[in-house]
């Protein structure tokens, strides 16, 4: 069993990290975005990795569970607990720099408190792209990006972020510290500790440091707005974009109509850029090299889909703001879902054929729990939909509280029999230990629970995150 | 510690296996490509999962070693043991089925023993591409390739089999079965069992089936051969290759041309595309989306190579005829390194910008242990060299054989001091556990062996592979 942070080891860490290391702004790291739950625990704030190092030795000497923290962007609870031992919550905000930039090999190493956004930036001040992309780029640091193997917007072209990194640096749970930061692109010398490391959600080791691979940028961008006759056509058209544009798909993502309605029920700006608006669409950009005609090839990917019956309208970006407003349509859905108040909300994905079918008979499944309005969105191009319950307008998210957890299980068990996962880019945290416990394979269970003794053995590392706290 | 076979455990397994199930030609397991190690043990084949799962419960019982086999063509000698217990020898060749294929979903799901051509094959009957390329394709099995992570020809576009796999079927050491032949391509539930097992050589477990990713074909290919400077400029034009082209480049190799004088010492058939040779040259690759202009891009980079000082001479292919003989030089030259024999052949990789650095050190720290020749080629693209050493002409390997070890030692030093991996595609197996040993990160060494402890408790996995038996 863990121990409560003690006076005595509050003591010991700010004699170690001076006064800057215990954050005076502590009530901030006790948060979480969506509000549902409150932290506990002390924040302290290291600067080095050495520092780091001898924060988890003092915490493995007093037993004492340590949550690593990041921008504080997730929305799984893997950065805060309300029960248990109060932990210490390890802050990566000092650590913030990127260490160096290598546009020749298309690398760059950053500490793991450096900010989506600054990554971005920098990566294009050498004219090169990283392109982990999220709506939480602004705040979200890169350790917590890592550590929970974020996905985002065109992991259809440059995958969820273990795919962008090529290495990392990680204090295990016995204060020792890995230097894992290779930039090299090819390397069979034993285990895959990397991609262990990343999406273990800081259970298995804090990551300090990373380095990321870095992308051209494509030259020639171009974005469309096409219809489809239903989820089945936009798998075709995926199919279509496939074979006559390869990898250069950055996006492609199902709207429904009911996103532009809630778009209008919660006012918020938006364009509607077909008309009549169809009840589905897809939001496809392309990225080419240069010279080459993006929107040309927009327009015969659009001609081909009319011609196989996939899709009667469409419209193609012939300016920035255009593109803009094309994505702005996207992009603002999530907020316009919050200001509606979702009954439950879910992440998940499915095999990408499975789709048509699990948007047929999910409505079935939750029929028999409510009257709902669903909002389902999300990235087709990796399967993952964003499955939203809300209420019929004139009722609120409170007056569904008693049926939260059937149409939560309904959606999970559906998702499950398909084949999907109940956590496609979020994560477990803690809000979904539960799930994993009910719907991951056994053998899997047993052996990442193997995995979590051998590489922390007094479980002190993000306790309850992930797996059960024994 | 393990024990050899026993009578008593071979009738067991005849009996649970069948007569087919010990094949009759079993010394065929014994031997390994390159003729430098001859195996033992007692061959078995089993021809379902729940098979191989008994066979492993079996062993663990007799405490006995199991080495999975795949194609037999790992040059690392992780598929042949000359010492310790006799083990079982573990073939999955007759589990070779393509068990289902997604073209919707460009997904594919086979059986450990599948081989890489038969895959590529069964991708393109469905007008899908299975990217993976390597030079022993035609035996290569899926599921060795996965256990060592292959890399091969277009890694630089596709990555190594790591990245071309969904899920894995996987018998774990106690002969449980994870079944995690997942087709999703998002799932954030736990720790990355797959990548873990991918390149842990079978070690950790058993890769009995895999869902692998399939992609577009490219439409049009161009395959071009232009002169470089020297190794800088190489690295150069990939950069403005980049920059035009993106991740369309399929292949970017260098070549030296003492490639082209060892095909001629071999008297091995080839073009000799530039007049004069030039002393590197690299071969690039592009695959397009339709319509696009291949050839078109290739001499717009070639135009811009040119004009930046980085190439003076090239040739882009104007048929296929054109393009296999280009092809054929970079092919064809491990086959004539094998007519030369060579003293010492080196797998390494190196952060791409100190690759000319290391090219130009290297033949210094050769100097003081003998005279050599060098071929210096590989994939460019992933900083992945065969960095190969040559007798002089009228001597042979046999000479040198007494300054092998400085050699090889001399070059895996200097990789390491440079930030390099002395096994960049090839694997540990059991000739590279010493210099995994030596080289590799200690904590990351002991991290490794805590999660074969844990995943592998009675080391009956592969023992002697990856890590020394203890």
């Amino acid at each position: 069993m863990l121990n409560a942070v003690s006076p005595e080891l509050e003591d010991r860490l700010r004699a170690m990290l001076g006064p800057e290391g215990l954050p005076a702004d502590a009530a901030n790291f006790l948060q979480e975005p969506r509000g549902r739950w409150q932290g506990r625990g002390l924040v302290v704030a290291p600067s080095t990795t050495e520092e780091v190092a001898e924060v988890v030795r003092l915490c493995a000497d007093f037993r004492v569970g340590i949550i690593p923290y990041g921008g504080g962007t997730g929305l799984v609870g893997g950065q805060i607990t309300e029960t248990g031992p109060a932990p210490v919550i390890l802050s990566l905000h000092r650590m913030s720099a990127i260490r160096a930039t290598y546009p020749r090999e298309n690398a760059m190493v950053v500490e793991a408190g450096a900010v989506l956004a600054d990554i971005q930036q920098a990566a294009g001040r050498v004219e090169r792209l990283f392109p982990l992309s999220l709506a939480s780029e602004g705040s979200a640091r890169i350790g917590g990006l890592l550590a929970t193997n974020a996905g985002g917007l065109n992991v259809i072209r440059y995958g969820t972020a273990r795919a962008q990194c090529l290495g990392l640096e990680v204090v295990m749970a016995d204060g020792t510290v890995w230097n894992g930061l290779s930039r090299l692109r090819k390397d069979n010398t034993g285990y895959d500790l990397r991609d262990l490391m990343i999406g273990a959600e800081g259970t298995l080791g804090i990551i300090t440091a990373a380095t990321l691979k870095l992308m051209p940028r494509p030259a020639e961008v171009t974005t469309a707005l096409l219809s489809v006759q239903d989820p089945s056509a936009a798998l075709d058209l995926l199919a279509l974009a496939g074979a006559q544009l390869g990898e250069t798909i950055t996006a492609f993502e199902l709207i429904h109509r009911q996103g532009f309605d809630f778009l209008a029920e919660a006012e918020i700006a938006h364009v509607r850029p077909l008309d009549p608006l169809p009840e589905w669409c897809v939001l496809v950009e392309i990225g080419l090299g240069q010279g080459q005609d993006a929107g040309g090839a927009l327009e015969a990917l659009f001609l081909a889909a009319q011609e196989a019956g996939l899709s009667k309208d469409g419209t193609i970006a012939q300016s920035v703001a255009q593109t803009q407003a094309l994505w702005a349509v996207r992009e603002n859905i999530p907020a316009a879902n919050r200001a509606i108040g979702a009954v439950s909300s879910h992440d998940i994905s499915l095999p990408l054929s499975a789709i048509p079918d699990f948007i047929a008979r999910a409505p079935g499944r939750l029929a028999g729990i409510g009257d709902f309005r669903i909002n389902c969105f999300g990235h087709l191009g990796d399967g993952n939909l964003h499955y939203n319950v809300f209420p019929r307008p004139g009722r609120s998210r409170a007056d569904h509280d008693h049926q939260r957890a059937a149409v939560k299980r309904a959606v999970h068990d559906l998702t499950h029999e398909m084949g999907g996962s109940v956590s496609a880019e979020h994560g477990v945290g803690r809000l979904k230990v539960e799930d994993l416990e009910r719907y991951a394979d056994p053998v899997k269970l047993a052996t990442m629970r193997a995995l979590k003794d051998a590489l922390d053995p007094l479980g002190i590392l993000n306790p309850g995150a992930v797996l059960r706290q024994q």
